[in-house]
């Protein structure tokens, strides 16, 4: 963490300077004007609140149905992946202290001599080693929610939701047409209130842009006429969360357990070392029928369990929360409300977000999670639009990533669904039925997208090539940027290279040095250096606003193959020394170093080429856009060039 | 963290229940009778109120001076002991994501080419490896109470200062004698209101135990007539916190500089990756002179760190803070109100703590480690003896052991003041003076005393001899339990075993066991928990009171030498699988296992038996009492016997 850079403050470094006078606005009342109007306080919403709430020039207001913040949710599991950006975020560390990890998974299956019962047949890590350096946990979604207000409420802008509003409809005014600027207030929505002493009172709101995380009954996404697309799905599963006492010896792992003939259960154990969630598989359901239409209660959950469990007991205590569902895989085709057609004469102004664009099954633990990447994708370009930093076209690139990675993982989620509900072979000859060994196959090549890193960005503005990829072969283009240990130059830290990189829309080059110790006039990393600090072309200087820090628009790191003892600070480019904010400090914090001698050295893990270095361009949202030569001056600048508004540059 | 074992609850499962009614008592009036009354709210008594607040049976007040919670500290130094006390109180992933970490210590000397210019002539680790698993960090002192207050407030008590009173003085009713009750209330204690409209009133309360953690100027310590004794210093220093701009590169590392007429500086970055304190040498005082008739400012202090600098650039940009002092280890010959020729006939009623009793030079970083320690070794005696857990002969320990520690520290810090100040040898054959090789041979040796884990009590009712000490070699009787990996068997997580140790005030056993398989009846950890669970003997039964649960006085963990999936987690002993609570349900946080295969196996670690296994018996402020065979049954029980109350036992 970083502070202090204006003068010494004492109290909560987490907590910005505020507005002026630190009044922040009444929440209680909308204003007549916003900047970002977000429909919908869930995952998706918060986290695409949190990120606009870091920037005090954009007015952003975040309203829902409900009257006050979530207390009992029904989304629990978190990906690595996700923790990588609650760590972006801040409060990662406050998640991993709460939550459950998923460390083991265990499979159970018929017992072969006595069908009747159930026996364990496998235990499998539930993470690959090196995949994230965090696990794979369980928490109550409303905690998530709890830290990503925090996040809100300690921003400059102190952005609280406001709360008992209903969408009533919402207009596009089109005829603004494809012009280059950002359009002005072209969305006008009705809300109504719904809290006591204003219902029924109708407020009028006008945005630039409108975003609807208003889940899969989306009220936005109707109103830009798009529809969920996918199975009917006619089965049926159950879902408890009970305290229970059992003499299941796996009821602390992640288990799923496939009996011979009464269905399968999949037991996640929940954070605190006493609650458990079961996934409970009902009846099919016929064509066409609900399962609301089943009248299903928890004691049907309760009674299946028990006869999967066989011969295991299970007594439950306590139900702190059960509901049933049908599985449905379903898809919008387009995330905003540009027709596909018209990309290249309209300009997005309504997005949606999360279960408002796709279902999953929960049981592969990845909505939540997928909800909060597609607004943390939106988010930063949402703001470099809106900053005067990027052209209004970038966001069209939302809608395109996110869709086709949505598509992917219902693919991925469609199959695996089946495979749970698929009856179980008896025999190995058996033509009918899945092996359960096959699940668990399929478990564990599936693991890096339960995982939330299979995320791969195809080609486009903000995906460069793979051209030069061989230079760092554990940074594929497209993929999120897999941190790695590093010692820091200046006072000898070891620390998480990635754990830099913090939600505040900024985008970082990552250079990896050459051979050569960077005091020295032939280091390729220096001549990087005095070129983004001197030339015309540099990125950095070219998309600085007048008033921007160095580091405030492309955050330039550098990591070197001599580890920290090794080098001398005082003969390191300047650039990467900088001197910022009201007092001229120096920022100590850009120059790391591998960790040599040890099995963790950067160099090795990423697959860097020790020969001629690299620059990896990570997007604020760190995803990889393309890997470079240290001497890639053009590719670099076209790159940016591509998409960003700066001061002297075209646009 | 564990929670929800008496039924779900949405919400911080950091805040305890509350109150009857959630209700919590007025902290703005003092009650006439308070079991504990705290005086001063620094590091000291912040650290007993956050333990006291814990129960709610026990009454606590803490009063200070001040009108509100410190903003702006003056100590800054965390030793890696005292973020092992925070993570028991569960705040350590607080202090470690805001502090700046020390991880190298850089020496500087004159140059011998050049002497007015100063060169490094070493740079160390700071902490020797595996000392503790947590670094050594600089995180300015009002933080550090933030968190105690965050502690306190989400404690069932929800406890909080009542600021603004002053001391006027204390009675101590002694006619009540040395019975073997808890005395009713003997301490009468004066405060005055200091608070706009309300000053001069003069409130009365009775205490039965009053701590005094009112500073070097105690008052309280007056009051039963105690001194600190101790050093006239003649040795002014300065200290700042700074924003400086300087070309000196190892700015950003703590950095010992020695220069070869101007003195010296100890420069410490701190938190937030700007700011720096910097210790700077003045003048020697003449006899009986006070620092304050010098009329330092703080562009002596600046001018004198150029000097010593030189010739690298210093430029302030802003003085957050700065003051002078003089060097001075002073002790108090004991640390309550009991005479020394008096123990066997009277109880102790009021305490000193911290610098109330001990003062030491800044520069080792160990006062307010050492206060915090003192009041985490008196605060679970007088929980014990409160509760009637204890015998309140137990209180005298808290002297005894505490005096001893301060005494040692002083002695260290005494040395290592003189060596700081001593006049440099100018060459080897130089008889007077210090040469600076020898300042830096001095640090590495004493690193284990800054790092606050050289504490040892000596032999006593709570410390054991060393007759077992060989069943356990990393485990020495009298220091502190360290922590070690191991993987939890229920959920396969790995973890440190320490961090299971809460500030509750519970004992814990470790039981390392033999090589059986714990299943088995040759097992000797199953023998042992069948004897805790079924003998009279049993201090985990004898000490138990009605309603209690199995582990709220005694908290049994085991530790098997087998991986996590050799063993069958059903087959273990009922008594490490406890049910508990309301609801019955069990208890899956009793059993670890060594992580084998790895360099990290605990039994390797820290030397334990293998083939004999054995009990370590750790305290609650998590010093290690006595190390046992697990047959050692009758010691087991005599140990206990020797200072606690139980329902049936004889006390």
């Amino acid at each position: 963490m970083q502070f202090h850079l204006n003068g010494f403050h004492t109290g909560d470094p987490a907590v910005a300077a505020g507005p002026a006078g630190d009044v922040p606005p009444d929440f209680t009342v909308l204003p007549a004007e916003v900047d970002v109007l977000i429909v919908g306080c869930g995952p998706a919403g918060l986290t695409l609140a949190a990120q606009l709430a870091a920037f005090p020039e954009i007015s952003t207001r975040i309203v829902d149905q409900k009257a006050g913040p979530l207390e009992l949710g029904q989304a629990d599991g978190i990906a690595c992946r996700t923790i990588e950006m609650f760590q972006a975020f801040g409060f990662a560390e406050r998640v991993l202290k709460e939550s459950y990890w998923v460390n083991e998974v265990a499979f159970w299956k018929p017992d072969q001599a006595r069908p009747e019962n159930i026996a364990r047949h496998g235990r499998i890590q539930d993470v690959e080693d090196g995949l994230s350096e965090f696990p794979h946990v369980i928490l109550n979604q409303a905690r998530v929610h709890d830290f990503f207000l925090d996040v809100m409420r300690n921003a400059p802008t102190r952005l609280e939701p406001s709360y008992s509003r209903r969408l009533l409809d919402l207009q596009i005014d089109t005829t603004g047409g494809a012009d280059d600027g950002v359009p002005s207030h072209p969305v006008a929505v009705r809300l109504e209130r719904l809290d006591p002493g204003h219902e029924g009172e109708v407020e009028t709101v006008r945005a630039r842009y409108v975003v609807g995380c208003d889940g899969a009954r989306s009220a936005v996404r109707k109103s830009i006429g798009r529809a969920l697309h996918g199975d009917s799905a006619n089965q049926a599963w159950g879902v408890m969360d009970v305290l229970a006492v059992t003499d299941f010896p796996d009821v602390r792992l992640k288990a799923l357990i496939q009996s011979a003939g009464e269905g399968s259960i999949l037991i996640i154990p929940r954070e605190g070392g006493y609650l458990i969630r079961i996934y409970v598989e009902l009846n099919k359901l016929n064509e066409n029928e609900r399962v609301a239409s089943r009248n299903f209660g928890v004691e049907h959950l309760i009674a299946a369990t028990r006869r999967i469990l066989h011969p295991y007991s299970f007594e439950v205590r306590e139900v702190a929360w059960w509901s049933v569902y049908e599985i449905g895989q379903r898809l919008c085709d387009k995330f905003d409300d540009v027709p596909a057609d018209r990309l290249d004469r309209r300009l997005p102004c309504v997005f949606i977000a999360g279960d408002a664009c796709h279902t999953h099954s929960p049981k592969a633990g990845q909505g939540m999670n997928v909800s909060m990447q597609d607004s943390f994708n939106l988010g930063w370009k949402l703001a470099a639009v809106l900053r005067g930093r990027a052209r209004p076209d970038l966001l069209h690139s939302y809608s395109a990533e996110r869709q086709a990675i949505a598509n992917e993982l219902i693919e991925f989620d469609r199959e695996w669904a089946k495979m749970l509900s698929a009856p179980l072979k008896s025999s190995a000859s058996d033509a009918e039925g899945v092996d359960p060994r096959e699940v668990q196959d399929y478990f564990v090549k599936h693991g890096r997208y339960t995982a939330g890193t299979a995320t791969r960005y195809g080609r486009s503005l903000l995906t460069g090539d793979t051209a030069h990829e061989r230079l760092a072969r554990g940074f594929p283009v497209g993929a999120r940027f897999h941190s790695a240990p590093v010692v820091r130059l200046a006072d000898a830290r070891p620390m998480q290279l990635g754990h830099l990189a913090e939600a505040d829309g900024r985008w970082r080059l990552y250079a990896f040095a050459d051979r050569t110790d960077p005091a020295g006039t032939s280091s390729r990393l220096r001549a990087l250096c005095e070129h983004l600090a001197n030339a015309p072309s540099s990125p950095i200087l070219r998309f600085r606003q007048p008033n921007d820090e160095i580091d405030s628009v492309i955050d330039l790191r550098a990591i070197t193959q001599q580890g920290h003892r090794e080098l001398a600070l005082e003969a390191m480019p300047e650039l990467l020394l900088p001197c910022k904010g009201r007092l001229g400090l120096r920022d100590y914090e850009k120059i790391f170093c591998a960790d040599v001698g040890s099995d963790l050295d950067i160099f090795d893990m990423r697959g860097i080429d020790r020969d001629e270095g690299c620059i990896v361009v990570v997007r604020p949202d760190q995803y990889v856009s393309c890997v470079l030569p240290l001497d890639g001056y053009a590719e670099l600048s076209s790159f940016f060039a591509g998409f960003m508004r700066g001061e002297g540059g075209m646009s």
